[in-house]
């Protein structure tokens, strides 16, 4: 009901009436105003004027479902979303009901997560209300040697939507982080329950620093956020609109061909680590060299003292040779 | 006290009285006699003669904690060890004890799975107290891409633990079955959750056909138990113990040089493919050649119109030319 008297507001131009509403959803006049009263409560501002009835002024930065559905437009992608105010990580959430058999597609999305985590466990900044932490279910038929690749599909799906939505020209740090003015924004952790040769469930999470305003001082110089760069607050339903439309786009694409052949090149121009010296460090050595390209099957190509070597990702972590990028 | 009291009867030599257990465990001789009566419910004979004491005289054929871990020579990997009468299958099992922080080594085993799963999903007999159905809880320190190596590691260790306790000529079918006179008797069901270069855990899922005597018309062409083979009944504990001690050594082996090395001439032994006819399907084609042998790092090399060809675990289904192995 709430989705459905949002939906009108929404598409009414100008003032649309109680009584009207109420027949068009066959409810009482008084469940029209209460719902009213609920929606308000959560930062929409509606007019209500005698005799000419509800009108919709300004939208909150909120990301419930009633927000990020309306008029998406992918197949899978977002189809069932499950939003919470607050879990302890979404991609620990979205893991749980992976196991309960949910289906490909669902994302997952908090205002907050208390216990938000990038790789390997380590913290990841998550306040309130300023970001966007989501993850996504997938369940793709590939070898899962090759998972590693939908780190890259997600990579370049946030790169477009950020751009899109905001005009921030961000960059993709291969394989899994976004830039911006050589900070990191955007922290992509890619989880895999698998068998030898069969791929249970793939979890993407996706934590993009939006609304923050400031990060503890440890981490300051290599994270940022897009209103910290630009000056101003973005709402986050548009981004997260973009973001799964794109990453539904690229992820069919991928699946087509079972590599990033279609869309590499773009991949490669949003890549910021192409053409620039690049440290590689690996449990066993570090290794300097100039990055060429990202390649149809994700591995990074650098050439060092003459030699091309192929970097797989998953090996290894990329440093500027002067710092992150 | 239950295991306590176990403990003492076995070691015993002769009758132990009733009044040196209750001195030596520091409680009263009623609950020794209770303890007593609760013990041969579960199916163990113990005689009891008065003034001279109790004696075991035959233990059942359980796979509790007190008969797999008395004298269990492991510094790990069954230290923690949980028995389920019943269970939807272990490896669904262990795997929530992962997700809830439990630590490397511990094993999950049931007298019952009613839904026992090979791979992919597929179904898995494993009728009540009949078999070996167990799962080991890993966190090694490894890439994901080399997870296939532990299933090797696995098999090798169920094929030396059967030869050893039950005197049957088993052999491995690379890379992931145990086969007795050309049908199966255990299936290995390796299972990873990951990041990109990082192992949440792995759960090796074993299930050993010990004492069944007959499968369902479907399956009896490929499958068997060491019952049906040898015609009697072998105590599962026995083997138990003998595949964690076996797994144990091999798996640290494996982690001292991340290859297979240093028992990978016992591996390609005791692997019935080796010297044989193959054909290996994969999804794009099917090969046929002479198996060679398994490399250190856990390829079958197969020869095949003069070629010799890398095959990796994961990607491929090895049968017979002329059927299973």
């Amino acid at each position: 009901m709430k989705e459905k008297i949002l939906c009108l507001l929404k598409e009414a131009e100008g003032y649309i009436s109680g009584e009207y509403m109420s027949q068009m959803l066959g409810v009482s006049r008084t469940a029209i105003w209460k719902t009213i009263k609920n929606i308000k409560l959560e930062g929409y501002v509606i007019e209500s004027v005698t005799k000419k009835g509800y009108r919709l002024i300004k939208s909150p930065d909120t990301i419930t479902p009633e927000e990020i559905q309306y008029h998406l437009a992918t197949k899978t992608i977002g189809s069932k979303l499950m939003f919470f105010e607050s879990v302890g990580s979404t991609n620990e959430e979205i893991k749980k009901l992976a196991l309960q058999g949910e289906n490909e597609g669902l994302v997952v999305i908090a205002n907050q997560q208390v216990k938000g985590k990038g790789r390997r466990g380590r913290h990841w900044v998550s306040e309130p209300n300023t970001g966007i932490w989501l993850s996504l279910l997938l369940r793709p038929p590939i070898n899962p040697n090759h998972a590693s690749r939908i780190t890259l599909v997600a990579g370049l799906a946030v790169c477009r939507a950020i751009r899109e939505s905001t005009g921030q020209e961000v960059y993709i740090k291969w394989p899994n982080d976004i830039i911006l003015n050589g900070k990191k924004i955007c922290g992509i952790l890619t989880e895999m329950s698998s068998e030898l040769d069969y791929i249970n469930y793939v979890v993407v999470g996706i934590g993009i620093n939006v609304n923050i305003k400031t990060f503890p001082e440890e981490i300051s110089n290599i994270a940022t956020s897009l209103c910290i760069e630009s000056k101003r607050l973005y709402k986050r339903a548009d981004i997260v609109k973009g973001l799964l439309q794109h990453f539904e786009e690229l992820y069919e694409s991928y699946l087509e061909t079972l590599d990033l052949s279609l869309f590499i090149d773009d991949y490669n121009q949003y890549c910021i680590n192409v053409g620039r010296e690049v440290k590689v460090i690996n449990s066993e050595q570090t290794l300097v060299g100039q990055a060429l390209n990202v390649t149809d099957t994700g591995e990074l190509v650098i050439e060092t003292n003459g030699q091309k070597e192929i970097i797989h990702a998953g090996e290894v972590s990329v440093r500027g040779i002067h710092g992150y990028v």
